[in-house]
Protein backbone atom coordinates (compact mmCIF):
# COMPACT_ATOMS: atom_id res chain seq x y z
CA UNK A 1 0.00 0.00 0.00
CA UNK A 2 1.46 3.18 -1.71
CA UNK A 3 -0.26 5.28 1.28
CA UNK A 4 1.33 3.31 3.96
CA UNK A 5 4.75 3.57 2.91
CA UNK A 6 4.34 7.26 2.91
CA UNK A 7 3.48 7.51 6.07
CA UNK A 8 6.14 4.55 7.28
CA UNK A 9 8.21 6.77 5.76
CA UNK A 10 7.80 9.99 7.43
CA UNK A 11 7.38 8.21 10.57
CA UNK A 12 10.25 6.65 10.77
CA UNK A 13 12.23 10.25 10.01
CA UNK A 14 10.60 12.03 12.56
CA UNK A 15 11.62 9.03 14.94
CA UNK A 16 14.94 9.78 14.28
CA UNK A 17 14.35 13.58 15.50
CA UNK A 18 12.04 12.93 18.48
CA UNK A 19 14.57 11.89 21.02
CA UNK A 20 17.47 14.43 22.75
CA UNK A 21 21.06 13.22 22.68
CA UNK A 22 20.78 13.50 26.35
CA UNK A 23 24.62 14.83 25.68
CA UNK A 24 26.80 14.83 28.98
CA UNK A 25 25.79 12.79 32.05
CA UNK A 26 22.68 11.06 30.95
CA UNK A 27 23.84 10.46 27.16
CA UNK A 28 23.31 6.06 28.12
CA UNK A 29 20.27 6.52 28.78
CA UNK A 30 18.72 8.32 25.76
CA UNK A 31 21.26 5.88 23.80
CA UNK A 32 19.07 2.86 25.28
CA UNK A 33 15.81 4.78 24.56
CA UNK A 34 16.57 5.17 21.30
CA UNK A 35 18.29 1.92 20.61
CA UNK A 36 14.83 0.15 20.77
CA UNK A 37 12.85 3.21 19.29
CA UNK A 38 14.65 2.92 16.39
CA UNK A 39 14.90 -0.93 16.08
CA UNK A 40 12.82 -0.93 12.93
CA UNK A 41 9.18 -2.45 13.32
CA UNK A 42 5.75 -1.75 11.41
CA UNK A 43 5.39 1.59 12.87
CA UNK A 44 2.00 0.53 12.40
CA UNK A 45 0.59 3.05 15.65
CA UNK A 46 2.26 6.16 13.96
CA UNK A 47 0.91 5.54 10.45
CA UNK A 48 -2.56 5.24 12.19
CA UNK A 49 -1.89 8.19 14.13
CA UNK A 50 -1.50 10.18 10.32
CA UNK A 51 -4.12 8.10 8.51
CA UNK A 52 -6.94 9.08 10.65
CA UNK A 53 -5.61 12.75 11.05
CA UNK A 54 -5.00 12.92 6.94
CA UNK A 55 -8.60 11.65 6.69
CA UNK A 56 -10.19 14.19 9.66
CA UNK A 57 -8.03 17.14 7.72
CA UNK A 58 -5.39 17.79 10.10
CA UNK A 59 -1.89 18.76 8.74
CA UNK A 60 0.10 15.10 8.78
CA UNK A 61 3.34 18.11 10.42
CA UNK A 62 1.22 18.55 13.18
CA UNK A 63 0.03 14.78 13.64
CA UNK A 64 3.91 13.50 13.26
CA UNK A 65 5.04 14.48 17.16
CA UNK A 66 1.84 12.03 18.02
CA UNK A 67 2.80 9.29 15.51
CA UNK A 68 6.25 9.36 17.44
CA UNK A 69 4.69 10.00 20.99
CA UNK A 70 2.27 6.45 20.10
CA UNK A 71 5.44 4.84 19.11
CA UNK A 72 7.13 6.10 21.94
CA UNK A 73 4.76 4.64 24.41
CA UNK A 74 4.75 1.21 21.96
CA UNK A 75 7.96 1.02 22.35
CA UNK A 76 8.32 1.57 26.53
CA UNK A 77 5.83 -1.16 26.82
CA UNK A 78 8.04 -3.64 24.80
CA UNK A 79 11.42 -3.30 26.98
CA UNK A 80 9.12 -3.24 30.19
CA UNK A 81 6.86 -6.61 29.02
CA UNK A 82 10.77 -8.14 27.91
CA UNK A 83 12.20 -7.52 31.57
CA UNK A 84 13.15 -10.88 33.44
CA UNK A 85 10.34 -10.36 35.86
CA UNK A 86 7.83 -10.01 32.93
CA UNK A 87 8.05 -11.80 29.67
CA UNK A 88 12.06 -12.73 30.28
CA UNK A 89 12.86 -12.32 26.46
CA UNK A 90 15.90 -11.67 25.08
CA UNK A 91 15.52 -11.22 21.51
CA UNK A 92 13.22 -8.16 19.69
CA UNK A 93 13.27 -6.83 16.38
CA UNK A 94 15.88 -8.95 15.47
CA UNK A 95 17.86 -7.60 18.37
CA UNK A 96 19.15 -8.61 21.90
CA UNK A 97 16.79 -6.93 24.16
CA UNK A 98 17.42 -3.45 26.24
CA UNK A 99 17.92 -5.43 29.52
CA UNK A 100 20.23 -8.22 27.73
CA UNK A 101 22.30 -4.66 26.32
CA UNK A 102 22.19 -2.38 29.03
CA UNK A 103 21.25 -4.19 32.16
CA UNK A 104 18.10 -4.54 33.88
CA UNK A 105 17.80 -0.90 35.72
CA UNK A 106 18.91 1.02 32.11
CA UNK A 107 16.16 -0.95 30.25
CA UNK A 108 13.34 0.04 33.30
CA UNK A 109 14.97 3.67 33.04
CA UNK A 110 14.87 3.12 28.89
CA UNK A 111 11.34 2.75 29.01
CA UNK A 112 10.02 5.02 31.67
CA UNK A 113 12.06 8.00 29.54
CA UNK A 114 10.15 6.72 26.40
CA UNK A 115 7.10 6.86 28.33
CA UNK A 116 7.90 10.19 29.67
CA UNK A 117 9.26 11.94 26.73
CA UNK A 118 6.19 11.29 24.37
CA UNK A 119 4.23 13.50 27.04
CA UNK A 120 7.10 16.16 26.97
CA UNK A 121 7.42 15.60 22.88
CA UNK A 122 3.56 16.40 22.98
CA UNK A 123 3.58 19.34 24.47
CA UNK A 124 6.40 20.38 22.41
CA UNK A 125 3.80 20.35 19.79
CA UNK A 126 1.03 21.77 21.27
CA UNK A 127 3.39 25.03 22.16
CA UNK A 128 3.82 25.42 18.23
CA UNK A 129 0.20 25.72 18.23
CA UNK A 130 -1.16 27.17 20.37
CA UNK A 131 -4.37 28.49 18.74
CA UNK A 132 -5.28 24.82 18.53
CA UNK A 133 -4.75 23.77 22.49
CA UNK A 134 -8.19 22.50 23.13
CA UNK A 135 -7.39 19.60 19.82
CA UNK A 136 -3.75 18.93 21.52
CA UNK A 137 -5.15 18.43 24.64
CA UNK A 138 -7.80 16.04 23.29
CA UNK A 139 -5.40 14.22 21.18
CA UNK A 140 -2.65 14.03 24.56
CA UNK A 141 -5.78 12.62 26.52
CA UNK A 142 -6.46 9.83 23.83
CA UNK A 143 -2.74 8.77 23.63
CA UNK A 144 -2.41 8.94 27.66
CA UNK A 145 -5.60 6.63 28.08
CA UNK A 146 -4.53 4.34 25.80
CA UNK A 147 -1.53 3.94 27.42
CA UNK A 148 -3.39 3.40 31.00
CA UNK A 149 -5.50 1.01 29.21
CA UNK A 150 -2.27 -0.94 27.78
CA UNK A 151 -0.96 -0.96 31.10
CA UNK A 152 -4.08 -2.61 32.68
CA UNK A 153 -4.15 -5.07 29.63
CA UNK A 154 -0.46 -6.04 30.22
CA UNK A 155 -1.34 -6.58 34.14
CA UNK A 156 -4.41 -8.89 33.43
CA UNK A 157 -1.99 -10.65 30.71
CA UNK A 158 0.92 -11.34 33.90
CA UNK A 159 -1.42 -11.62 36.74
CA UNK A 160 -2.94 -14.85 33.89
CA UNK A 161 0.08 -16.28 33.39
CA UNK A 162 1.38 -16.47 36.91
CA UNK A 163 -1.58 -17.22 38.45
CA UNK A 164 -3.56 -19.02 35.94
CA UNK A 165 -6.43 -17.62 33.98
CA UNK A 166 -10.12 -17.67 36.33
CA UNK A 167 -11.65 -21.17 35.34
CA UNK A 168 -14.77 -20.87 33.45
CA UNK A 169 -14.03 -16.99 32.18
CA UNK A 170 -10.96 -17.74 30.30
CA UNK A 171 -12.71 -16.42 26.84
CA UNK A 172 -13.60 -13.33 29.03
CA UNK A 173 -10.40 -12.39 30.70
CA UNK A 174 -8.94 -13.01 27.47
CA UNK A 175 -11.04 -10.20 25.42
CA UNK A 176 -10.25 -7.74 28.50
CA UNK A 177 -5.90 -8.39 27.97
CA UNK A 178 -6.77 -8.27 23.90
CA UNK A 179 -9.15 -4.77 24.17
CA UNK A 180 -6.82 -3.67 26.73
CA UNK A 181 -3.02 -4.81 26.09
CA UNK A 182 -3.17 -4.21 22.23
CA UNK A 183 -6.44 -2.80 20.52
CA UNK A 184 -6.51 0.29 22.95
CA UNK A 185 -3.37 1.61 21.46
CA UNK A 186 -4.46 0.99 17.71
CA UNK A 187 -7.54 2.54 18.51
CA UNK A 188 -6.03 5.28 20.59
CA UNK A 189 -3.60 6.12 17.57
CA UNK A 190 -6.44 6.63 15.45
CA UNK A 191 -8.39 8.78 17.78
CA UNK A 192 -5.48 10.90 18.46
CA UNK A 193 -5.21 11.68 14.85
CA UNK A 194 -8.91 12.17 14.30
CA UNK A 195 -8.71 14.64 17.64
CA UNK A 196 -6.14 16.62 15.78
CA UNK A 197 -8.33 17.25 12.58
CA UNK A 198 -11.36 17.95 14.85
CA UNK A 199 -13.21 15.43 13.82
CA UNK A 200 -16.97 15.28 14.60
CA UNK A 201 -18.51 12.22 16.82
CA UNK A 202 -19.26 10.52 13.89
CA UNK A 203 -16.16 9.92 12.27
CA UNK A 204 -14.99 9.36 15.71
CA UNK A 205 -16.95 6.56 16.70
CA UNK A 206 -16.43 4.56 13.55
CA UNK A 207 -12.65 4.54 13.92
CA UNK A 208 -13.21 3.59 17.60
CA UNK A 209 -15.07 0.50 16.23
CA UNK A 210 -12.60 -0.40 14.02
CA UNK A 211 -9.48 0.46 15.35
CA UNK A 212 -10.70 -1.99 18.68
CA UNK A 213 -11.75 -5.15 15.79
CA UNK A 214 -9.01 -4.06 14.16
CA UNK A 215 -6.60 -4.28 17.21
CA UNK A 216 -8.43 -6.94 18.50
CA UNK A 217 -7.93 -9.45 14.75
CA UNK A 218 -4.18 -8.16 14.80
CA UNK A 219 -3.52 -9.51 18.36
CA UNK A 220 -5.38 -12.98 16.80
CA UNK A 221 -3.09 -12.59 14.05
CA UNK A 222 -0.29 -12.47 16.51
CA UNK A 223 -1.66 -15.23 18.47
CA UNK A 224 -1.61 -17.10 15.42
CA UNK A 225 2.10 -16.22 14.14
CA UNK A 226 3.47 -17.05 17.54
CA UNK A 227 2.48 -20.90 17.32
CA UNK A 228 3.00 -21.49 13.31
CA UNK A 229 6.27 -19.10 12.42
CA UNK A 230 9.94 -19.19 13.45
CA UNK A 231 11.97 -17.12 15.52
CA UNK A 232 13.98 -15.77 12.22
CA UNK A 233 10.38 -14.79 10.38
CA UNK A 234 9.23 -13.00 13.70
CA UNK A 235 12.63 -11.15 14.84
CA UNK A 236 11.71 -12.27 18.12
CA UNK A 237 11.30 -15.38 20.02
CA UNK A 238 8.03 -17.46 19.31
CA UNK A 239 6.28 -20.66 20.43
CA UNK A 240 6.78 -19.01 23.94
CA UNK A 241 2.94 -18.63 24.26
CA UNK A 242 2.45 -22.06 24.71
CA UNK A 243 5.48 -23.11 26.97
CA UNK A 244 4.28 -20.58 29.23
CA UNK A 245 1.13 -22.13 29.25
CA UNK A 246 0.20 -18.32 27.93
CA UNK A 247 -3.35 -17.20 27.81
CA UNK A 248 -4.02 -17.37 23.80
CA UNK A 249 -6.36 -17.56 21.03
CA UNK A 250 -5.05 -20.07 19.94
CA UNK A 251 -4.56 -21.79 23.09
CA UNK A 252 -7.94 -21.30 23.46
CA UNK A 253 -9.28 -22.20 20.42
CA UNK A 254 -6.89 -23.85 18.18
CA UNK A 255 -5.35 -22.16 15.01
CA UNK A 256 -8.20 -22.74 12.96
CA UNK A 257 -10.75 -21.18 15.10
CA UNK A 258 -8.27 -18.49 15.44
CA UNK A 259 -8.18 -18.16 11.44
CA UNK A 260 -11.62 -17.95 11.39
CA UNK A 261 -12.05 -15.86 13.90
CA UNK A 262 -9.25 -13.30 12.60
CA UNK A 263 -11.24 -13.21 9.01
CA UNK A 264 -14.55 -12.28 10.75
CA UNK A 265 -12.94 -9.74 12.57
CA UNK A 266 -11.27 -7.84 9.65
CA UNK A 267 -15.14 -7.97 8.38
CA UNK A 268 -16.46 -6.46 11.25
CA UNK A 269 -13.64 -3.84 11.48
CA UNK A 270 -13.81 -2.76 7.37
CA UNK A 271 -17.63 -3.09 8.48
CA UNK A 272 -17.70 -0.39 10.85
CA UNK A 273 -15.39 2.05 9.54
CA UNK A 274 -17.06 1.61 5.58
CA UNK A 275 -19.09 4.75 6.16
CA UNK A 276 -16.41 7.11 6.68
CA UNK A 277 -13.81 4.80 5.07
CA UNK A 278 -14.09 7.28 1.42
CA UNK A 279 -10.90 5.73 -0.61
CA UNK A 280 -11.07 2.64 0.93
CA UNK A 281 -7.57 3.13 3.05
CA UNK A 282 -9.09 1.74 6.26
CA UNK A 283 -10.69 -1.63 4.54
CA UNK A 284 -7.23 -2.25 2.31
CA UNK A 285 -5.07 -1.89 5.40
CA UNK A 286 -7.00 -4.31 7.54
CA UNK A 287 -6.77 -6.56 4.69
CA UNK A 288 -3.11 -6.24 4.46
CA UNK A 289 -2.57 -7.06 8.52
CA UNK A 290 -4.89 -10.03 7.86
CA UNK A 291 -2.39 -11.60 5.79
CA UNK A 292 1.24 -10.13 7.88
CA UNK A 293 3.52 -12.67 8.04
CA UNK A 294 5.38 -10.78 10.82
CA UNK B 1 3.39 25.96 58.87
CA UNK B 2 -0.45 26.50 58.88
CA UNK B 3 -0.62 27.40 54.95
CA UNK B 4 1.34 24.15 54.15
CA UNK B 5 -1.11 22.28 56.59
CA UNK B 6 -4.11 23.22 54.69
CA UNK B 7 -2.49 22.12 51.33
CA UNK B 8 -1.18 18.72 52.85
CA UNK B 9 -4.91 18.16 53.13
CA UNK B 10 -6.26 19.58 50.27
CA UNK B 11 -3.83 17.14 49.10
CA UNK B 12 -4.05 14.18 50.94
CA UNK B 13 -8.19 14.25 50.11
CA UNK B 14 -7.42 14.64 46.78
CA UNK B 15 -5.07 11.89 46.41
CA UNK B 16 -7.42 9.53 47.73
CA UNK B 17 -9.74 10.03 44.68
CA UNK B 18 -7.43 10.57 41.70
CA UNK B 19 -6.72 7.00 40.50
CA UNK B 20 -9.46 4.51 39.25
CA UNK B 21 -11.04 1.45 40.78
CA UNK B 22 -10.13 -0.43 38.30
CA UNK B 23 -12.89 -2.28 38.98
CA UNK B 24 -13.05 -6.03 36.93
CA UNK B 25 -9.23 -7.67 35.84
CA UNK B 26 -7.19 -4.61 36.43
CA UNK B 27 -8.03 -4.83 39.88
CA UNK B 28 -4.99 -5.49 41.05
CA UNK B 29 -2.88 -3.28 38.91
CA UNK B 30 -4.54 -0.16 40.54
CA UNK B 31 -4.54 -1.31 44.09
CA UNK B 32 -1.18 -1.72 44.14
CA UNK B 33 -0.41 1.73 42.68
CA UNK B 34 -3.01 2.94 45.73
CA UNK B 35 -0.66 1.29 47.90
CA UNK B 36 1.80 2.76 47.08
CA UNK B 37 0.49 6.48 46.73
CA UNK B 38 -1.55 6.38 49.73
CA UNK B 39 1.37 5.40 52.25
CA UNK B 40 1.56 8.91 53.76
CA UNK B 41 4.96 10.83 53.15
CA UNK B 42 5.56 14.38 53.22
CA UNK B 43 3.21 15.43 50.18
CA UNK B 44 5.99 18.17 49.67
CA UNK B 45 5.84 18.38 45.61
CA UNK B 46 1.85 18.52 45.96
CA UNK B 47 1.90 21.34 48.34
CA UNK B 48 4.66 23.55 46.42
CA UNK B 49 2.18 22.95 43.29
CA UNK B 50 -0.95 24.61 45.45
CA UNK B 51 1.53 27.25 46.72
CA UNK B 52 2.59 28.43 43.40
CA UNK B 53 -0.94 28.27 41.97
CA UNK B 54 -2.29 30.16 45.07
CA UNK B 55 0.65 32.78 44.59
CA UNK B 56 0.08 32.82 40.79
CA UNK B 57 -3.28 33.82 41.54
CA UNK B 58 -4.88 30.31 40.00
CA UNK B 59 -7.78 28.47 41.83
CA UNK B 60 -6.32 25.64 44.34
CA UNK B 61 -9.73 23.50 42.71
CA UNK B 62 -8.19 23.72 39.05
CA UNK B 63 -4.07 22.99 40.88
CA UNK B 64 -5.29 19.85 42.67
CA UNK B 65 -4.85 17.52 39.45
CA UNK B 66 -1.63 18.74 38.74
CA UNK B 67 -0.54 18.30 42.44
CA UNK B 68 -1.70 14.72 42.32
CA UNK B 69 0.08 14.49 38.91
CA UNK B 70 3.00 15.23 40.60
CA UNK B 71 2.96 12.54 43.46
CA UNK B 72 1.60 10.14 41.40
CA UNK B 73 4.90 10.70 39.09
CA UNK B 74 7.08 11.21 42.59
CA UNK B 75 5.59 7.44 44.02
CA UNK B 76 6.31 5.83 40.63
CA UNK B 77 9.73 6.93 40.56
CA UNK B 78 10.11 5.13 44.66
CA UNK B 79 8.03 1.72 43.03
CA UNK B 80 10.95 1.74 40.38
CA UNK B 81 13.81 3.21 42.27
CA UNK B 82 13.27 0.08 44.74
CA UNK B 83 13.17 -2.66 42.46
CA UNK B 84 15.69 -5.18 43.07
CA UNK B 85 17.55 -4.00 39.73
CA UNK B 86 18.05 -0.77 41.19
CA UNK B 87 18.22 0.16 44.70
CA UNK B 88 16.52 -3.14 45.63
CA UNK B 89 14.90 -1.69 48.78
CA UNK B 90 12.32 -3.35 51.05
CA UNK B 91 10.94 -0.69 53.25
CA UNK B 92 9.49 2.64 52.36
CA UNK B 93 7.09 5.11 54.07
CA UNK B 94 7.02 2.72 56.84
CA UNK B 95 5.84 -0.08 54.73
CA UNK B 96 7.26 -2.98 52.79
CA UNK B 97 8.15 -1.91 48.98
CA UNK B 98 5.95 -2.60 46.24
CA UNK B 99 7.68 -5.60 44.66
CA UNK B 100 7.92 -6.88 48.39
CA UNK B 101 4.09 -6.90 48.04
CA UNK B 102 2.96 -7.33 44.63
CA UNK B 103 5.95 -8.52 43.13
CA UNK B 104 8.06 -7.67 40.74
CA UNK B 105 6.20 -8.05 37.50
CA UNK B 106 3.46 -6.26 39.37
CA UNK B 107 5.22 -3.51 41.16
CA UNK B 108 7.03 -2.50 37.47
CA UNK B 109 3.52 -1.82 36.20
CA UNK B 110 2.21 -0.53 39.06
CA UNK B 111 5.11 2.64 38.48
CA UNK B 112 3.83 2.68 34.84
CA UNK B 113 0.92 2.99 35.69
CA UNK B 114 1.13 5.72 38.16
CA UNK B 115 3.02 7.63 35.38
CA UNK B 116 0.29 7.00 32.90
CA UNK B 117 -2.42 8.22 35.35
CA UNK B 118 -0.53 11.19 36.25
CA UNK B 119 -0.97 12.42 32.18
CA UNK B 120 -4.60 11.06 32.19
CA UNK B 121 -5.50 12.87 35.31
CA UNK B 122 -4.10 16.49 33.84
CA UNK B 123 -6.12 15.98 30.68
CA UNK B 124 -9.45 15.57 32.65
CA UNK B 125 -8.53 18.30 34.62
CA UNK B 126 -7.78 20.36 31.63
CA UNK B 127 -11.25 19.10 29.32
CA UNK B 128 -12.75 20.50 32.26
CA UNK B 129 -11.58 24.19 31.81
CA UNK B 130 -11.66 23.96 27.71
CA UNK B 131 -10.98 28.34 28.12
CA UNK B 132 -7.97 27.89 29.82
CA UNK B 133 -6.21 24.71 27.63
CA UNK B 134 -3.26 27.23 27.07
CA UNK B 135 -2.70 27.35 30.75
CA UNK B 136 -3.43 23.66 31.28
CA UNK B 137 -0.80 22.79 28.83
CA UNK B 138 1.70 24.85 29.91
CA UNK B 139 1.26 23.45 33.45
CA UNK B 140 1.66 19.45 32.03
CA UNK B 141 4.29 20.51 29.79
CA UNK B 142 6.45 21.48 33.32
CA UNK B 143 5.59 18.10 34.77
CA UNK B 144 6.79 16.23 31.40
CA UNK B 145 9.61 17.91 31.47
CA UNK B 146 10.08 17.70 35.31
CA UNK B 147 9.49 13.81 34.90
CA UNK B 148 12.10 13.32 32.18
CA UNK B 149 14.75 15.39 33.83
CA UNK B 150 14.17 12.84 36.96
CA UNK B 151 14.43 9.97 35.29
CA UNK B 152 17.59 11.16 33.63
CA UNK B 153 19.13 11.76 36.98
CA UNK B 154 18.26 8.70 38.16
CA UNK B 155 19.72 6.76 35.52
CA UNK B 156 23.40 9.17 36.11
CA UNK B 157 22.47 8.27 39.56
CA UNK B 158 22.61 4.16 38.63
CA UNK B 159 25.66 4.58 36.49
CA UNK B 160 27.72 5.78 39.03
CA UNK B 161 26.29 2.96 41.67
CA UNK B 162 27.34 0.36 39.20
CA UNK B 163 30.19 1.61 37.38
CA UNK B 164 31.93 4.19 39.85
CA UNK B 165 31.42 7.84 39.33
CA UNK B 166 34.18 9.90 36.80
CA UNK B 167 37.72 10.18 38.66
CA UNK B 168 38.06 13.79 39.39
CA UNK B 169 34.34 14.53 38.22
CA UNK B 170 32.13 13.87 41.42
CA UNK B 171 31.45 16.76 42.46
CA UNK B 172 29.65 17.99 38.83
CA UNK B 173 28.23 14.27 38.52
CA UNK B 174 26.70 14.97 41.77
CA UNK B 175 25.27 18.11 41.06
CA UNK B 176 23.65 16.67 37.92
CA UNK B 177 22.26 13.62 39.72
CA UNK B 178 20.70 16.82 42.58
CA UNK B 179 19.41 18.95 40.40
CA UNK B 180 17.87 15.79 37.94
CA UNK B 181 17.23 13.55 40.11
CA UNK B 182 15.40 15.55 42.86
CA UNK B 183 15.25 19.17 42.15
CA UNK B 184 13.68 19.13 38.64
CA UNK B 185 10.49 17.67 40.54
CA UNK B 186 10.89 20.40 43.48
CA UNK B 187 11.31 22.86 40.85
CA UNK B 188 8.64 21.68 38.13
CA UNK B 189 5.96 21.12 40.84
CA UNK B 190 6.31 25.03 41.60
CA UNK B 191 6.48 25.81 37.75
CA UNK B 192 3.00 23.59 36.69
CA UNK B 193 1.16 25.85 39.92
CA UNK B 194 2.52 29.21 38.55
CA UNK B 195 1.75 28.30 35.28
CA UNK B 196 -1.94 27.82 36.26
CA UNK B 197 -1.97 31.32 37.51
CA UNK B 198 -0.71 32.28 34.14
CA UNK B 199 2.26 33.84 36.20
CA UNK B 200 4.40 36.56 34.39
CA UNK B 201 8.57 35.51 33.68
CA UNK B 202 9.67 37.30 36.68
CA UNK B 203 7.34 35.03 38.77
CA UNK B 204 8.17 32.17 37.24
CA UNK B 205 12.34 33.13 37.06
CA UNK B 206 12.11 33.36 40.66
CA UNK B 207 10.36 30.08 41.07
CA UNK B 208 12.73 28.27 39.19
CA UNK B 209 15.89 29.39 40.91
CA UNK B 210 13.58 29.16 44.03
CA UNK B 211 13.02 25.34 43.55
CA UNK B 212 16.78 24.28 42.52
CA UNK B 213 18.41 25.36 45.18
CA UNK B 214 15.30 24.18 47.80
CA UNK B 215 15.23 20.91 45.94
CA UNK B 216 19.38 20.31 45.80
CA UNK B 217 19.39 21.60 49.52
CA UNK B 218 16.43 19.24 50.44
CA UNK B 219 18.85 16.12 48.82
CA UNK B 220 21.55 17.29 50.78
CA UNK B 221 19.14 16.82 53.65
CA UNK B 222 18.42 13.22 52.58
CA UNK B 223 22.28 12.31 52.00
CA UNK B 224 22.57 13.94 55.96
CA UNK B 225 19.36 11.83 57.23
CA UNK B 226 20.84 8.98 55.57
CA UNK B 227 24.06 9.02 57.04
CA UNK B 228 22.91 10.08 60.87
CA UNK B 229 19.06 8.63 61.53
CA UNK B 230 17.88 5.61 62.15
CA UNK B 231 15.51 3.08 59.71
CA UNK B 232 12.70 3.70 62.54
CA UNK B 233 13.08 7.79 62.02
CA UNK B 234 12.86 7.51 58.42
CA UNK B 235 10.66 5.24 57.27
CA UNK B 236 13.19 3.24 54.96
CA UNK B 237 15.95 2.04 55.11
CA UNK B 238 19.19 4.43 56.12
CA UNK B 239 22.88 4.01 55.83
CA UNK B 240 22.37 2.36 52.70
CA UNK B 241 24.38 5.35 50.49
CA UNK B 242 27.53 4.66 52.30
CA UNK B 243 27.29 0.58 52.55
CA UNK B 244 26.61 1.01 48.70
CA UNK B 245 29.20 3.35 48.23
CA UNK B 246 27.15 5.94 46.49
CA UNK B 247 27.95 9.06 45.33
CA UNK B 248 26.47 11.47 48.12
CA UNK B 249 27.27 15.29 49.22
CA UNK B 250 28.15 13.24 52.37
CA UNK B 251 30.34 10.85 51.44
CA UNK B 252 32.11 13.38 49.01
CA UNK B 253 32.39 16.36 51.32
CA UNK B 254 32.13 14.57 54.72
CA UNK B 255 29.03 15.40 57.45
CA UNK B 256 29.84 18.71 58.50
CA UNK B 257 30.58 20.68 55.11
CA UNK B 258 27.06 19.01 54.29
CA UNK B 259 25.51 20.90 57.24
CA UNK B 260 26.85 23.76 56.06
CA UNK B 261 25.75 23.48 52.24
CA UNK B 262 22.78 22.95 53.25
CA UNK B 263 22.40 26.38 55.13
CA UNK B 264 23.95 28.10 52.60
CA UNK B 265 21.77 26.66 49.86
CA UNK B 266 18.54 26.95 52.03
CA UNK B 267 19.69 30.92 52.55
CA UNK B 268 20.21 31.11 49.03
CA UNK B 269 16.93 29.86 47.74
CA UNK B 270 15.25 32.00 50.17
CA UNK B 271 17.20 35.15 48.79
CA UNK B 272 16.00 33.86 45.11
CA UNK B 273 12.22 33.79 45.92
CA UNK B 274 12.61 37.35 48.26
CA UNK B 275 11.09 39.52 45.32
CA UNK B 276 7.82 37.86 44.85
CA UNK B 277 8.03 36.31 48.04
CA UNK B 278 4.83 38.40 49.28
CA UNK B 279 3.71 36.63 53.11
CA UNK B 280 7.36 35.03 53.00
CA UNK B 281 5.52 31.57 52.34
CA UNK B 282 8.54 30.23 50.65
CA UNK B 283 10.85 31.47 52.93
CA UNK B 284 9.64 29.75 56.07
CA UNK B 285 9.15 26.77 54.25
CA UNK B 286 12.95 26.95 53.20
CA UNK B 287 13.47 27.09 56.79
CA UNK B 288 11.27 24.34 58.02
CA UNK B 289 13.06 21.85 55.42
CA UNK B 290 16.39 22.38 56.66
CA UNK B 291 15.20 21.41 60.23
CA UNK B 292 13.13 18.52 59.21
CA UNK B 293 13.75 15.27 60.98
CA UNK B 294 12.75 12.86 58.46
Amino acid sequence: MEQMERYRALAEEALHHCLPDGAGYSRTLFDAARYSLLAGGKRLRPCLVLAAAERAGAALEEALPYACAMEMIHTYSLIHDDLPAMDNDTLRRGRPTSHVVYGEAMAILAGDCLLTHAFVHMAGAARRHPERAQAHLRAAGRVAEAAEAMAAGQAVDVLCEKQGAQAGREADQLKFIHENKTAAMIRGALLAGAELGDADDALLAALSLYGNRLGVAFQVADDILDACSTSQQMGKTVGKDAAAGKLTYVSLFGVEKSKARLEALTEEAIASVAPVDRDGFFASLARELLTRKQ
